[in-house]
């Protein structure tokens, strides 16, 4: 018998970088490490020696040295834990989160590594929460309208200002002269693709999703780029590019500089860069349609496949080859969950719980989802908007705020959690519903990231609120996983990987045992609520009254 | 020149009783002691020896023994601490919470106290707050308006679920051997005047507000209370009387038993019962239209003079000689305001907070003050509707609930407050503006109560939020000061009192020298808020969206 193979699969998030070396014949979880960004997301100031360069409310950003030092702190340390051979390692893939952009120099030199630069936030890496464009994303949305851009209805109607050009089209009003230095403007996932390979070369996932590009139509035309600014006409043509990698195919090979940082072998096949959400697909088993992925942390990523384009107002997208080469991928999202459960841990939950939680050794979710697992459906007589991040879909309207509704004297903390986590059910539940009122089906769902794993009580909320049974992908870390997956397709057979990503999932995804059914009788209190809830949705998020708007315009004029 | 005289008031609250004894001459407080009720509130469980007797939702009772209490307990004290001679005490006047209502029989003992009934929670006090009367409240609105009863527009055109006959109604329902077993059924402040006196004499002010009675056309007809319930129908001949007596008269003379309860000497002057908002309209030195007294505690009870009668829609009522003998009072009401403050601080505040304000030696409030202080108007972006424990006034709808718009995972707790006080601000210049569309004037504000003394913050914005000047009682206990004024009214001039209560508020009551007023700068964000809080308030409150009825129906539903 040959002898066992393994890829390494990296996932870099929001506050830190995770790595796990996987088996491949049997998807087996060998070993994992996790390293924490030196500087995380920089939202307050920039990480500079000896001087204050503060950020505008709603930035976010990264520094791109926290995504080298993770290949230098995770891959030694999961080869030295296994005791694998390096030779053994055949593949690595990595995912990441989008849009994470950057401006770079012609040699991949990030800007804000040039002292000249440092100093200017622009130069930085724009995290995918970076929320400061709106101003340009509400441009780019005006000027597809009045151009009639078909490409537009792949987005539902509205691209987000956490994309691509709203980003880049922020560098080019507020920092020109950035602009101008930036040779090249690059997803993340792509750059440290680069880093390892030496070969600048960009995913069809991130292009389709973030950059308007699609497989049939490629980019946005340059008109429509010169009727933003003339300055951004040719912005594809000089600063990116119209050669794009499907998902599934190999970018390359580590060069010696990677081969150092990780210690694995240079010339072991890297996969084209990947996104968090989407890779996390097939590692759930996902590789056909009618069950939809949910990626639930922080905040939830819903991912649906088609054998065909479906136009779904306020989705977030619909790629070709986006999530699994040869389907359409759809998108959706809710831009805060767990986010908006632990805002109210930390400001919204009184001292005795504290002290309740220290005395019994739990932490305060924990508590709090004791207490809500107590309340009936309804019995809290609350109902909240999840919008404490904004709407992304189906609405897709950063401008929108949380509400909650229902309260009294008697109403208690655990009863305001239950609420939140309804809520975001709710959220869920309208995302669904529009899929499957333009004809993706959506018939099972199957969860992945944090939150299943650590709270029963909300997987069974949301099976009962949407109505459909729930699965759990049996690995904690689904985007590694689905990281080394690809890692393992961009090896190929010959090296004792697999030649095709449905493979791949077959052999190395599974299912954990436990299934969340919907309770019927919950299910009848829920539906009830979540008519309250639609109604509030529209009311509050289609214009009915722009309250929530008109708070912010009021809230921003007095800050400035 | 003759010895100084003075005058005892007591103020019987929701927690406990408060005894002032003043100088008649100059109206200083020469001292004062508080008695906190054994019994408190009750809402749990009856205070029985050896059995639990639990309450349903929205009870709240009171036990009468502690009224007696209060009288043993306080009174003995301030002669104590004075050391005034007993025969320089010429007249007692009592206040109270309304409706606080309780079953007894013809010689005045409490059903309550009678073994038979103690484990009928029917046989307690109804404390003002008990809302478990709202059926009963809906009959009586519905019956009235269905026989077109004129005393309905006295009321703003509803009544509510506090108010006697409501009360009155629910024994009748769901205890209908109480109520057979009551000879009288009777406010708590006639019940302690009567134990003062040994006279039953019921007062204008209850009769007046709680009570659906006018002096020009006395309570609504026996037909219309046979409407509601046959056994109701000779209520008033039966269980009530007929005959009211106005605020400013003597009821009476200290009994002896009275007087040893007391330590004051038998044949002491007693005043009229009164209600503890109202009788704090003479001690803020308003005798007159055009200023609004607000009584700002746990709620704000809202009061205005008038030279005619008026109908203002929502206003808990009109009643001549009800505040004034002579004039008209106008009373609006919120039903929560310090009540939702503290609500938050237990509910709604993180450790981190506590452990800030235990090092610094602050109350939360405290805290939060100075945390909220740091804000501008508008900017933290939140808009709320005050209507944790229901809306008096103008909506009188105890089944609305609070909201709260504008979250963001940046807000912070001090916002949360902010927006919270600024609520109850927009509510009161909701009852202001009625007050004025309706031909009551209100050009100034005179603010007494537990508030104003301890938030300057929250003083501020209720100036810059109504657009008023607003004075602040120079009295800490403003309704016992009124019930002393009353109690030197009911003395007369004869022995050293006055013989109008227009004569005690010349000399006994008093403002502080400072004022509030508004900040141009500040009303023009708070315009801008308040029409956004009008939006809210009607679309919620007036029946486009009835969601929070709806929520409650559900949550009732699921809980029974």
């Amino acid at each position: 018998m040959s002898k066992q193979k393994y890829a390494i699969g990296v996932d870099f998030g929001t506050e830190s970088g995770r790595t796990v070396l996987v088996e491949v014949a049997s998807g087996t979880e060998v070993a994992t490490s996790v390293y924490l960004y030196k500087h995380g997301v920089i939202d307050e100031v920039l990480p500079l020696e000896g001087e204050q360069v503060r950020l505008e409310p709603e930035w976010a950003l990264q520094d791109p040295e926290d995504y080298i030092r993770t290949f230098q702190c995770t891959v030694p340390g999961v080869l030295e834990q296994s005791g694998i051979d390096p030779e053994d390692v055949i593949g690595v893939g990595i995912d990441f989160t989008a849009c994470t952009m950057l401006p770079v120099k012609e040699d991949g030199t990030p800007l804000c590594n040039i002292p000249e630069y440092r100093r200017n936030p622009h130069a930085w890496v724009k995290l995918w929460k970076h929320h400061a464009a709106q101003p340009e994303a509400d441009k780019i949305n005006a000027t597809a309208r009045e151009m009639r851009q078909a490409w537009l209805d792949r987005y539902g109607g509205k691209i987000s200002s956490e994309w691509f050009f709203a980003k880049t089209l922020q560098i080019l009003d507020e920092a020109p002269e950035i602009y101008q230095a930036a040779d090249r403007l690059i997803e993340g996932a792509d750059w440290v693709v680069w880093q390892l390979t030496g070969e600048e070369k960009r995913n069809s996932c991130t292009a389709g999703y973030k950059a308007m590009w699609s497989k049939r139509e490629g980019f946005p035309s340059d008109d429509y780029f010169a009727a933003l600014d003339p300055q951004l006409e040719h912005v594809i043509d000089e600063k990116m590019s119209r050669t794009i990698y499907s998902i599934g195919e190999k970018a390359g090979e580590l060069t010696p500089q990677a081969a150092e940082w990780t210690g694995l072998k240079s010339g072991t096949a890297v996969a084209i860069a990947n996104v968090d959400a989407h890779v996390s697909v097939p590692a759930a088993t996902v590789t056909e349609p009618g069950r939809m992925v949910m990626i639930m942390g922080t905040s939830i990523c819903h991912m649906v496949l088609g054998e065909q384009e479906q136009t779904v107002v306020g989705m977030c997208g619909v790629v070709e080859d986006g999530i699994i080469p040869g389907m359409f991928g759809f998108e959706a999202g809710q831009s805060g969950v767990g986010d908006i459960f632990a805002w109210f841990v930390d400001n919204g939950v009184p001292e005795s719980y504290y002290e309740e939680a220290k005395a019994r050794g739990f932490d305060m979710h924990q508590l709090l989802e004791e207490k809500a697992a107590l309340q009936k459906p309804g019995e809290h007589g609350l109902l909240a908007l999840d919008w404490w991040n904004g709407n992304r879909s189906v609405l897709v309207d950063v401008d929108l705020s949380g509400l909650l509704i229902g309260a009294t004297l008697a109403t208690k903390p655990e009863e305001i959690y239950r609420a939140l986590i309804e809520a975001t059910a709710y959220g869920t539940r309208v995302i669904i519903e529009a899929f499957e009122e333009n004809g993706v089906s959506v018939k099972e769902l199957v969860a992945c990231g944090g939150l299943p794993e650590k709270n029963k009580m909300l997987m069974q909320i949301y099976a009962d609120i949407t109505g459909r049974k729930i699965k759990i992908s049996a690995s904690e870390q689904a985007p590694a996983l689905g990281s080394a997956m690809f890692g393992a397709v961009a090896a190929g057979s010959a090296a004792g990987g697999y030649d095709t990503i449905f493979e791949a999932a077959q052999h190395m995804a599974r299912l954990k045992d436990e299934t969340y059914i919907p309770i019927h009788e919950h299910q009848k209190i829920y539906n009830q609520l979540f008519t309250e809830y639609v109604h509030l949705y529209d009311y509050f998020g289609r214009g009915d009254n722009d309250v929530m708007k008109r708070l912010r315009r009021i809230r921003d004029k007095v800050r400035s």
